[in-house]
Parts: structure tokens; sequence; C-alpha cells
């Protein structure tokens, strides 16, 4: 599916629903990818992100010294690939190869996009200084992709395993973003 | 229906998946309840929350004041209620006579909890130093709080009163919480 530019301002629009994602990182030459569900928005324009990575994960360690990632939104076709990322460490693994994860060049960051997910987030890390005590850092979204098709449901993450997929659309005037 | 305890160490799996959830507060016998999408889980158990409420809202106010919340995960069945309070401050309005909110008193914090909601997490705030520049609040939750019932659906923001319902669920094997 082709990708096309989706607007900082709809970046929230993605997030706030709480989907499941994969984020991927760079460093030396070398890709990585991991599984995250703990995440949230921080502000709407730029779109700022709060999200938790565990110090024992080898993004942590990336991104601290990169300060470059990107954030794919998963349909819920990849919840194979989604579970398996999410059960192996990259720092003996090449994820993208014993997963068959296809990617592509990202347009500011050098972090990949992963080809196959619904969206895309360029992001770099503004603020780390609550990563000491609580994992925490704070990304700006950069660059936001979009890839428009007929099934865009994303999924949730219950523990240990268990999705929610997502299921009924419902509209309700709100005068609120 | 009637509520039972829901063990610290499963606060998470609700959390993780992204609901809208009701806020309420109470300061000076005064209870107030806002609709908030921007969360996520910090630390397992105790369980940590780090969330982000607007400084223009009144809730922002009580909670650097009181320093006690409840979540309440609302089901489907009650978003019309969860766009209502959404849409007015509870300065100048008793949300809870307003839009008929059923309440009942929480078992350590002041703040009352929802009695139509499908979870109640009682929350005291243990961090408030990024409340200054991201109004991020850091909550531990002190108790929770379950109605077990045959329909559990939770619902997710997409901006705009566009809303998600929770839809089909999915069971892989996964060495992950």
């Amino acid at each position: 599916m082709v990708k096309k530019t989706l607007p900082l301002s709809q970046v929230y629009r993605w997030m706030e629903t709480g989907p499941v994602v994969l984020v991927t990182t760079s460093v030396q030459g070398k890709d990585n990818v991991m599984t995250m569900s703990w995440h949230m928005m921080v502000d709407f324009e730029p779109p700022l992100i709060g999200c938790v990575i565990g110090n024992g994960n080898y993004t942590f360690t990336i991104l601290k010294q990169t300060k470059e990632c990107v954030i794919n939104i998963p349909s819920k076709q990849l919840i194979s690939q989604v579970v398996k990322v999410g059960n192996v460490s990259g720092r003996k693994t090449d994820k993208f190869q014993k997963f068959h994860l296809k990617r592509e060049n990202a347009s500011i960051v050098n972090a990949p996009l992963l080809s196959e997910c619904l969206v895309h987030l360029e992001c770099r890390v503004i603020d780390q200084k609550m990563a000491r005590k609580y994992n925490i850092f704070i990304l700006e979204v950069v660059k936001g992709w979009i890839r428009p098709q007929k099934e865009m449901s994303m999924i949730h993450h219950f523990g240990r395993g268990n999705f929610i997929v997502d299921g009924e659309k419902i509209h309700r005037a709100s005068l609120k973003k």
C-alpha cells in the first residue's frame, strides 16, 4: 500500500486510542524493532508522545544513544509478528530477517519504516530526564505517514498475549479535539 | 453490578489497552469528573500510571491540591455521558447531577467511584514534577475494583467525538506480561 503524509495535527487521533505499536531504531547500520503498549499523547502539535521502555530492553540503550525512532502502528493482520517481536531481544537476533519484516527508509530519521504497518511516526527524543527514574522518554513526532486502506483495524494488548481488535465505530458530537 | 477487588497485579492489563477513562476528584466536599484518554502504564506493581491533564482543566487544579483521584473505566453503554462530561468544565457545573452519574465512596481516597463503570482505580499522585512542563502526573494505584459482567467492552477515543469500541478478542502464546 502506498504511503502518504499524515498531517502532524492528526497524529494524536491514532495514538490516543492506545494501539500496540512497533518501535524501530537503528544504530551503526543495524536496525532493531520492539513491541510497545505503554505510551500516551502529551501534546497535540507539534505532537509529543510519552513512552515507557524498560531499561533492560535493547531499544532503551539505542534510544538513549541515537535519540531517534519510528513508531509503527500495525494492523491486526500483523498480530503474529507483533507477538514474536515482543518475545525476543534484538541484542543477538536480527528480528527483521527472522520474522520477515519488510522495511524502507524513513525521510528524516535513521530508523526504518515497517512497510506493512498502517501508520508511521518518525520521532526524535526531546527529553530523557525521566528515563532514569521511570523509563519515560518524551518523543516529538517530526514526520507522519499513513497507508490508507479498507481495513485499518488496530490491536490493543490486554496482557499476556491477549489482544483486543478495534470493533464498532461510533460518532458523537463533541466540542473537544 | 457488585464490585470486587481487582488485584494490583492485574491493573496494567486494563490500562494498557488505552481506554477512555473518567477521572473523579474531590475537594472540600465537592466532587468533579473529567474524561481522559492521554494515559499510560509506567510500572506493573505497585501499578504506576502516567497521565496528561491540561493545566486549564479544573481537575489539574484539584489534583495538585489533593493528590488523589479515581480512574474509572466506562463501558460502551456510558458513551453519551463520556462525551457530555468531556464537553463541560466542573468549575461551574455539578456534572454528577447534570448527567445523572451514580457515585459511591472509595475505600482509601476521597474521590468517588462511578458506580456504572467496569473498573475503578483509586490513585495517589506520587510525582507532579513533570506537571509544570508537560502536564504529566505520575499516579500510584492504591486499590483496584472490578465489576465483572457479561459485557466488558471498553471504548477508545479517535479524536473529535469518534470512538472505537472493543471488538474481537485474540490470544497468542506470549512469554511476556
